[in-house]
């Protein structure tokens, strides 16, 4: 077999180890920002590196095309780091072509996106000579250590006069097969907080006050019990306000996502069985009903063995997903009053509000929408899944909030490209469908009227 | 001020690091079983140091008193480790008197109170020539780090006809006030157990599978919470099966107790309120109702910030402080039988069964438990609180078993005495009591007929 198309731009692209996250590859996120300035100046782009407290942002603008659309395409030029390293079948950042997959940090998440987007833009460019609309290409280099100076870059109203766009394309989600593309009109909104319970002021012996103190882990435990009743759903004081229940059109577009049944969903991630709030399929929880997670929770002794003691403390590290019309900083202050309720007046509570994000939402029957469900049709030969994504991504969030503008993700990410692990690859197959996918989304968005 | 009396004998024997959980202090636990060997002697006992797999034995038998009663004091030799030793203002094996206190390690547990039994046996001698009844010394040096090698000691009949004896002394727990003695007349039985729930194989992003899948936090909280009514009683099914109610004269007793009202032990312990079992006082709860305590929590992300999954899994450590009627392997299984009744579906369980001891009670009324009574007030002019233990002696209620006769508590640990924490130490006036209060309960024993 001979080289895959476009194979010295993508493997240039994937070779420098833009880790956001570790401070020593600094000078290679910038390195990955120059090369995409290159690529895109050579492409007749005008291409700029902003540079940040932390990493540069890229923005490139295509040729002006008088009276045709503008669309942003978003994509994040930074990786996840590569520990643990020696699960690596091969070097992280040397890519390498093994059973019709690319195998590299970043193959799919987002180089591998991102390139599909230029290399589209670069083909009808060679083909047409030019761009049947304008392009906005903006790329960051903190997406997955949290976005903090995009953030702050599209505060400022001249960078967002700048950025004015009539849609937002975003390749940075999941697909669901090969063969089935996905079209996400939806993020979940976050919120994260933490409660901790107080008791006594020092470990105490388990039989010298077992039974006088309330035990704070057991305390805890009551508390957190409290947030859900006997059918999962959150028992927090107007949770729910705002909440639009799940259309039908959704209910039977997220019927036919391959692998999204209770069943599959229980293989899938080692359950004996799912646990849905009643009324809802698992993919209908994920997608769209808020929910109240215990991600982490500590105290008393954790060693080996046993230790008989009523501790001090005990902590708990909570977040919610939320679905548009709920409020982050609304949700988290009814959970606190909820706590507060139950909270047993032989403790003290300690809540901690930490990090929140807007829930999105888009209608995909827009004529943006409409366009991007026939690119993904034209290219992959079904229609594409209307899906809304489970997790949550802020930063479209604020861009289309601030530029008040529709995003929509186009993902190509299957769920055996192991992104954020070892061996993260993209099918060649999905590189090369996801480059005419690219061009197919220009040439029809530059029709919507 | 002048030294205090039977202080070199005091020093010498707390200079001797004895710590029995640690592997290079195995021969200073055996320099302190010497010490007591040879000190013994000195006062003629016949004294013994056997060789155990871990540290030795101390018996020791005073020469024969025909038609006169047999005590048997039991003591523990060896000492908790000293860390943090920063926090030493002395040498915990450098013994040093500081306003009115000997600090050192093992000062009061269990070094000091052995001293007063060995030391008032000494001064009767002294007085009067010899004992007026029969003493076996019965000192071990793996009290700390839970008594291994004398629970085997005791399984052989020659060492059981060897202890023969009429009652048991102990000197090993607390005592209320300096001017209240205490005698204890029961121990609480315990059992330690862990619950794990696992849900999904690998921990998973909450937003792709929030809602869909149960969260091993949130359900072993749940299983948790089910563990106790609102009025703090325990809902494992039997679980109170053959309690017996608090007697009358055991809660007019307890409510003479120092320090023990409901808001002298929130004082204490520092919780803003006492949560006790609903119709039971704090105290009673500790002494004579058996208890459900969560030792330890664990699960999921503990770390700094906020990091959102749902984890493959959740521990919890527990333990009963169980009472005379229950046994502690039956409680185990029974309260297994509910984590099974209440865990859902969605998760799978293991429930793993730890150590166990039997719960322990005597009649303090008892002739010789009056006597025990009548030292104490004769010593410290005041009756005696008859209390029970909230702490629980497992190798006290197997010696008990073995030899079939009654143990008896009379405690010398005050509540500031700071018994396993650094700055221990041990009252000069208590040390001095310690002898006399040895004395009068000898002499008094030795008239039970």
């Amino acid at each position: 077999m001979g080289a895959m198309k476009h194979q010295d731009d993508l493997f240039a692209f994937l070779s420098i180890p833009g880790v956001s996250a570790e401070a020593e590859h600094a000078a290679d996120c910038e390195r990955v920002a120059d090369f995409l300035v290159e690529k895109l100046t050579t492409l007749g782009f005008s291409a700029t590196k902003h540079m940040t407290k932390i990493h540069p942002i890229v923005v490139a603008h295509s040729p002006k095309v008088e009276g045709a659309p503008t669309v942003l395409v978003y994509g994040h030029y930074d990786v996840m780091p590569v520990d643990p390293i020696a699960e690596w079948k091969s070097d992280p950042f040397k890519p390498e072509i093994r059973d019709g997959r690319i195998y590299a940090r970043g193959a799919s998440d987002d180089k591998g996106e991102i390139m599909c987007h230029v290399l589209g833009a670069q083909e009808i460019i060679e083909e047409d000579g030019k761009l049947p609309l304008n392009v906005i290409y903006l790329f960051e280099g903190e997406e997955e250590r949290g976005s903090y100076s995009l953030h702050e870059f599209v505060q400022d109203p001249e960078v967002q006069k700048d950025l004015a766009c009539d849609v937002i394309v975003v390749s940075d989600t999941g697909m669901a097969a090969p063969d089935i593309p996905s079209l996400s009109y939806g993020l979940k909104g976050l919120c994260c907080f933490e409660l901790k319970v107080e008791g006594p002021s020092m470990d105490l012996h388990s039989g010298i006050f077992g039974g006088a103190v309330a035990n704070p882990i057991t305390t805890l435990c009551e508390m957190i019990a409290s947030t859900h009743d006997a059918d999962n759903h959150v028992t927090v004081e107007g949770f729910y306000d705002g909440v639009q229940e799940i259309a039908d059109w959704e209910r039977e577009s997220w019927a036919r996502v391959p692998g999204a049944s209770d069943t599959e969903l229980a293989a899938l991630t080692g359950v004996p069985a799912l646990r849905t709030e009643t009324g809802y399929t698992g993919t209908e929880c994920a997608y769209a009903r808020p929910t109240l997670e215990l991600n982490g929770i500590s105290g008393g002794y954790e060693g080996e063995g046993s230790k008989t003691v009523i501790p001090t403390h005990a902590i708990a590290k909570m977040s919610c997903r939320l679905v548009p019309g709920q409020d982050p900083v609304d949700i988290m202050k009814k959970v606190e009053a909820h706590f507060r309720k139950v909270c047993p007046p032989s403790v003290r509570m300690t809540y901690t509000m930490q990090h929140a994000g807007d829930a999105y939402i888009v209608d995909p029957h827009s004529p943006f929408g409409k366009a991007a469900q026939q690119a993904l049709e034209m290219t992959f030969g079904n229609p594409p899944v209307l899906v809304r994504e489970g997790g949550s991504i802020p930063i479209i969030a604020e861009i289309s909030k601030k530029l008040k503008k529709d995003a929509l993700f186009l993902g190509l990410d299957l769920p055996d490209a192991r992104i954020h692990s070892p061996n993260e690859n993209m099918r060649v197959e999905i590189f090369e469908k996801g480059i005419e996918m690219a061009k197919n989304l220009l040439r029809l968005m530059a029709q919507v009227k």
